[in-house]
This record gives C-alpha cells, structure tokens and sequence, in this order.
C-alpha cells in the first residue's frame, strides 16, 4: 500500500475555503483529487492529526471529511491501516458539448438580432398587473391554510375552480362546476393530458385544422397523436372534410381560429355540433374580441361532447402555466389520473392568487384594460400595413392578439420571414402552420408592441415585401 | 312554423340579472330553454321589439342575443321570416354522478375525522416563511423583466437554475451547471419524465427498493414502468438482488430510504456505483438530517450514471410543485423534450421567487430553523413510543420528515392503521409501500404535530396496539 506523505501536490488552500465552510471544502478537494487520479486507488491518507496540522485546520474537521468520503465509497478506514482510497474512483461530469441543433420548438425564444418580434401568441407583458398580483398575493398568504399549502386535490385549488367555473360560464357561457374543472400547467399541458388518455385508448390520430398552430401539432406528435390536417377556410374549419376523414376526435380553435383569425360561422357549428366525435376546443383568446362580445364556447352548447381547455397565457403572461381543462364527464377521471400522475397537480399560491384577482374583479379590470390597449395597436399596425405594405391582403382583426396577412402570387413565405428577421423584425411564416398546400402569408403578433413599433415594423416589411416583388 | 307568442311560459325575470349583464342573462335563458326543449326546433321567436316591451329591456339588448345565439348556430334569422329555433339544440350537461371509488391515490387527501395526521412526506406547513417569501415576491415583481414573464427556456429560468447549481454543490456535492438542471414541478414530474423516456426507449421495467415509495410506484406503473421490488435491509438497496434482476435502471432514496431511514452504507454504495445501468436518485429529503452533515448525493461519484432529483416538498412545502433533475448528459436532450411537451417549463414567478430564496440565505435560515424543531418533535414522537408502545422497534431516526416502528409477531398493519383511524390518528401501514412480504410496520410521519400532539398520538397508538395483543 503506496502512502501518501506529501499531500503538498493537491494544492489544498483552505485559505480560500469559505470560513463556515472549510470540511465541504476539503471533502470536495479530496473527491476531486481521487476523481482525476491524483490520489489513486489504494492510496493511503495522511493521518488525520497531520494533515490537520499542515493545513491549519482543526483535527475535526478532517476527521469529519474523511468521514464523509467514507460514508460516500470512496475512502475506506481500519483501525490501524490508516484511511485509504477504495477502488471506486469518482467519476468527474463529462465535459458539456454543443448541443446539437435541434428542431424547431415553439414558441421561440427570444433572438438577439431582433428588435421587433412580431410572433404571435405574446401578450403585452409590460401590462401584467404586478401591483395587484403582489396585493392578492399578499392576502393570500395572510389567509392561506396549512393545508391550502399541502398536497392537495389533483384538479386543483376548491376555491380557484368555483371562481373559474363562474367566470367561465359568466363570460364563456360554459356549462361547468367546480367539480368538473381541472387546473393545469397551461393549454399545453390540457393538450398533453387529453393526448395521453386518448393514446391509451388506442387512438392514434386527431384532426386538426390546417393553418393551424405548428406547436400545437408538434406536441400532439410528441405524445404519439398523428395530426391529420383538415382544410379552414372563410368560415372556418371545413365540417365536411372532417367527417371525411373518418376520425373521431378534432381539435380547434373556434373562436378566433389559429392562424387565420376566423370566427367559425354558424352553419358550422351546426354542423359541427351535428358531427358525432371528440371536440376539442383550444379557446386560447377568446377574450380578446374586439368589435363584440364574442360568440359562446363550443362546449355550452354541447358539454358531453367538448373538451374546453384555455389559460391565462394570452390574458396575463404566458409565464404563469396556468390554465384549464372541463372534458365530457365521461373523460374526466382518465384526466384527473393522468393529471395527478404527471405532477400531483399545479402550484398552490399562484392558483390562490389568480382566485382571488377573479373574485375581487381585478382580473376583469385588467382585461378591460388590454383590451383598450390591443385595439389602439392593432389599429397602428393595419395602418402602417395599408400604407407600406398595400398589396397584402389582412384577415382575422376582430380579435385577439394577431392578424394574418396572404400575398398576392408565389412567394416563399419561411425565406420572407428570414429576411425580415435579418431586418430585425421577426414573424411567422404562414407555411409553419401549414401541413397542406397554400397561399404565402405572414402572421403578425401586436399586442406585445406600442404603435410607433408597430408602425416602424410595418415600415420594415414593406421595404423587404417591396424588394422581393422588385426582383 | 309554429309562432312563440307567448314567451311568458319561459320565467324570463330580467330584475333578477345582474344590472351590467342582463344581455348575458337572455343568451343564457334562451339558451337554456333551447336545451330543455321549452324552445323546440322550428318555433319562432318573439320580434326583438315586442320582447324587449314585454320584458322592459331596450331593443338592443334582444338584438344582440339572438345575434349571439344565431352565431352560435341555435338560431337563425331570415329577413321577413322571424327569427327560429334550428334543429341543433343544445344539450344540458349530464347530471353529477357519484364518483366510482377510485384506486388509492397518495398521497391521501385530509380526512374529516383525523385530528392528529401523521401521514409521512408532509413537513410543518405552519412553518412555511409566509413573510420571507412575500419579501422575495415583490422583491422579484419590482426586478422581474417583461421577458421573465414570457414563454421561456424549457428548463426553467436561468437565475434560478444557477442558484440551485451552485446550492446542490455546496450542500450535496452535486456535479452540476446551470445547463444540465431541469427545473421540475416536483420529484413526481421528475419521475414521470424519466419514465416517459425510458419507455420510448422500449425500456418497460424499473427496480426498486422494497419496502419503497408507494406513491412513487404506483406512479411508475402508469408511465408503463413495471416496478420490479429489490428487497432494503439494514445497509439498504441490497445491490447483489438487483445485479441478478437483470434490468439496467434502478430508482432509490440512498440518503434516507423511504420508508425504511436506513442510509445506504459505504460498502453498498460502491457495490452500486460499481453496477452499470441509470441510477435514479430520489434525494427527497436530504436537507433534514439531524445528528451530522448527510452523505453526498451518489450523483456527486458518478454524474454521468445517475439521474438526481429532489424538490422543496419536503423543506417549503408540498403544494409548491418546484424540483429539479439532473440527469446524465446523454439523456438532457430527450428529458428537455419532454418537458416541453409536458406544459412547456414551470411557472415563471414561484422560481425567482425561490431564486431570491436562495441567493439571500433565506432559504437557508428557514432549513435550520425546521431541523431544530424537526428534531424536537422526532425526540417527543421517540418518548412517546417508549412509554406506550414499548414493544415496536423504531427505525430510521437519524434524518428525514418520518421514522417507522416495526412490530414484534404476526400483525396485519394495514388492519392496524385502520383501527388507529377510527381513534383519529392516521398513519401509514408499512405493507402500502411493500411489494414483497415482511414483518408489519407503522410510518409515522412526525415534522407537521407539535410535541405534545405527538405524545398524544403516542398514547392512542398504544392504546390500540395493546388492545390488538390483549385479544
């Protein structure tokens, strides 16, 4: 057994060791050092009384080091054999690597060239109201019970689910109580849920409406649903094409469809609503209509047929992944188990929180407010657009947070887009919400820029759509 | 076509609406009454003129509800014609039924006539730092940036995923940077992403420990991870039965194996780290060790082997759904992907709020603070078992939220805990965390009961186990 006399060539320098924290410090130095090899298998340890004394230290806390590499396999102590390095090594972390570029996921983020993102689905974050979050949040924690702050029911908070289930039929016209609301991490996470408990049925497809959100199609494949693209068109999704496929579940966007903005038209919803399968209704900015108070939910007219899911991300910040899901009383505990297993169920102090901001109408208050803000932007934004760029055609302004605008004659909408990012301003190419073939076009988030921004954005794409129809 | 004349039979009372929503009112109401079939398909509806005299609204507000409800397809209105009820009707949603008696799902929710919980996992809520995180909170709302509040890194955010590096380093020894961690909504997301991966790798078994996490396994088993039990003795994971299992993934709890409290011994850490398949290390409550500094994480000799998770369940509280993992570098990729696919990343403010915890040494303070009285409580809990249940042999009290009292002879713990509800006192019998057969037990969680409440239940055990060796 090969000694180890001089412990000098480990450069311990407690010295640098922070003052409360010299035995982790020495433990991490020990481990480190076995781990490169310096101190190899077999090795013994200086006594413990020596190399305190060498490294200013007192004896305990060596002894306490030794002792916890013991605890850990890697050192190994007998009464009179001195503390010696086992044979397990330590193993260092393999150096990072670049990641390899991976496929684009959605939404992006934020990209340091651009100035001006135009992508869709972002609220104006400057307008989350921080001064009323941090009052209810306040009263929350002066009321909250301990058990409030414990593992509770998977669906959620009791006192957010009645307040939702009000608002929801208030505003929404949704049939609901309390008892049949699921609290989630978002749409996204509603979508994963309902994708789970389908797939478990043996289901392996979903129609979805082509344009339709890219993101939400990847993340159906994800979790194994083939997204079969069915056909929108000015009223909206094409029924009749649905029942042509023969599936039984769809996922839509009927209130102010994604990415065209349509609303879905009567004679559709009857036929919709005529159709026998799953809906799944992605009400994802329903609130934000401008001209009118906008057309009920899908599900109030028929809730044994309609999963309803939406979130606060368009309302207040799609930061806080709070969102909600009412399915067919016939799914609803597959949900509640799958919600329960992916996560036990959502953070409590934001689900009081947001209770609260609905029951004392600061919620209310505040989407009035965005409201306001979103028409003075998209108004700015139509402008800029009629004067720069007066060849594209707009569609779905009467509400939420984008408007989609077509070409006229072939263009490739993804090289559009690089090109305007390579400008600073960057939107969605139509083509990445597509599946099926059609006309060029861009869609243009603004509720997260003030006017003058909007204006000069329209500046830019009129320069770039005007160069491109130059060549 | 059959005229609605009279529109009195549908109980319409305007006074009862609320005075700003008497428009939402009508919708509902004509709704309604086209779902019950009060409104059949074909009849006419009153003029708007004459319904808005006969129920002293203005014409405005008749107007735009049989606007409403035409774009929601239950009416239609042709010039000269009236406007009619359609064929769709709407359909009431099915009445609430009892909810079928579900499989067990922990944990437990509260029960009514428990007044002394000694469930394990759940720490002292009362001790949550409601007034330190209420700083951190508008600390955070005055420095957050609007891009804070965006869609962001699926991982989570990055101040706080640096924080967590640098903590689980100092107090774990943690091989980690801030680009390897995931920020989770608990240990129970963690396990459910591990599985999800695992699975689409065509992996469908999982060892581990037995006694073992209950919750943990059955949650395994919904992901489709058969968990395959390895038997814990007194040194814990016995490695040699999982090397002859055969699988290639193993999950554990070696700092304080639940339910057990044994600490994984040195010499069965090195015959683990010397085994080579994924290490899933569950360190769920590390941070509450009591008699000296814990082990380090087995992460901290093996990085690129194991996968580490922990959370603030255990240490906060439970209804905060905030963890992490970290996994080895070949597998980040994969559990990122599914992360996003999952809800996209944990919600923003909670993790700056615990990032602001953690860079001021609040969340430090708050630790030590919970060990001392933790330890308080463990020693009433330990006198009270001497004095009236002198018979058990207590285990696993060196660490952790829980001890566990195994009995002497035969006894059917799960009949026990039973009876120890009647008398209200709710324990875990240790045969709910066993897949394999062994002698009975008791968890008794003990952070979330004063002292006395804790000698109390002291007495009801004995009590009740005397009783049960009387007979």
């Amino acid at each position: 057994m090969r000694g180890v006399d001089q412990i000098d060539f480990l450069e311990l320098h407690p010295g640098a060791a922070p003052a409360k924290g010299v035995t982790a410090w020495l433990v991490d130095a020990l481990r480190a050092a076995i781990a490169d090899g310096r101190l190899a298998a077999g090795a013994r340890l200086p006594a413990t009384r020596a190399l305190a004394a060498d490294l200013g230290l007192s004896r305990g806390v060596v002894v306490e080091a030794y002792q916890r590499l013991t605890d850990e396999g890697l050192l190994s102590g007998r009464t009179g054999a001195g503390t010696v390095v086992t044979g397990l090594a330590a193993q260092p972390r393999e150096p990072s690597r670049p990641r390899e570029a991976s496929a684009m996921r959605l939404p992006l983020p934020p990209s340091a060239g651009v100035d001006l993102d135009l992508s869709p689905g972002v609220p104006d974050l400057s307008a989350f109201p921080r001064a009323a979050w941090l009052r209810a949040e306040r009263a929350v924690l002066a009321t909250a019970t301990n058990a409030d702050l414990g593992y509770g029911d998977p669906r959620g908070n009791p006192r957010l689910r009645t307040e939702l289930a009000g608002w929801l039929a208030r505003t929404r016209g949704v049939q609901t109580g309390a008892d049949d609301l699921i609290v989630v991490n978002g749409v996204a996470q509603a979508l994963a849920l309902l994708a789970q408990t389908a797939r478990s049925q043996g289901v392996t497809e979903v129609a979805v409406e082509d344009p339709g959100s890219r993101g939400t199609r990847d993340e159906l494949a994800h979790w194994g649903l083939q997204p079969v693209p069915v056909p929108v068109d000015g009223e909206g999704l094409r029924v009749d094409r649905l029942a042509a496929t023969g599936l039984d579940s769809v996922l839509l966007t009927p209130a102010h469809q994604f990415p065209t903005g349509v609303v879905l038209s009567p004679a559709r919803r009857r036929a919709l609503l005529a159709w026998p399968g799953l809906i799944i209704e992605d009400d994802y900015d329903a609130e934000h209509r401008y001209d009118r108070a906008p057309v009920a939910a899908l599900q109030a007219s028929a809730p044994d047929r309609v999963a309803y899911t939406g979130s606060v991300s368009k309302s207040l910040a799609p930061g806080m992944r709070l969102g909600w899901l009412i399915a067919p009383r016939a799914r609803h505990a597959d949900l509640v188990t799958a919600k329960h297993a992916s996560d036990l169920g959502n953070p409590a102090l934001p689900q009081l929180i947001f209770a609260h901001l609905l029951a004392g109408g600061d919620y209310e208050r505040h989407l009035r407010t965005v409201r306001r803000r979103q028409v003075r932007r998209r108004d700015a934004l139509l402008h800029g657009l009629r004067e720069h760029v007066p060849q594209a055609r707009v569609e779905g302004v009467a509400a939420g947070l984008h408007l989609l605008i077509t070409l006229p004659g072939p263009a490739d909408d993804t090289e559009l887009a690089r090109r305007l990012e390579q400008d600073g301003v960057r939107v969605h190419p139509l083509s990445w919400h597509r599946q099926l073939d059609g006309p060029p076009g861009l869609v243009l988030g603004y509720a997260a820029l003030p006017p003058d921004r909007l204006l000069e954005a329209a500046r830019r794409m009129g320069r770039t759509l005007g160069a491109q129809r130059a060549r």
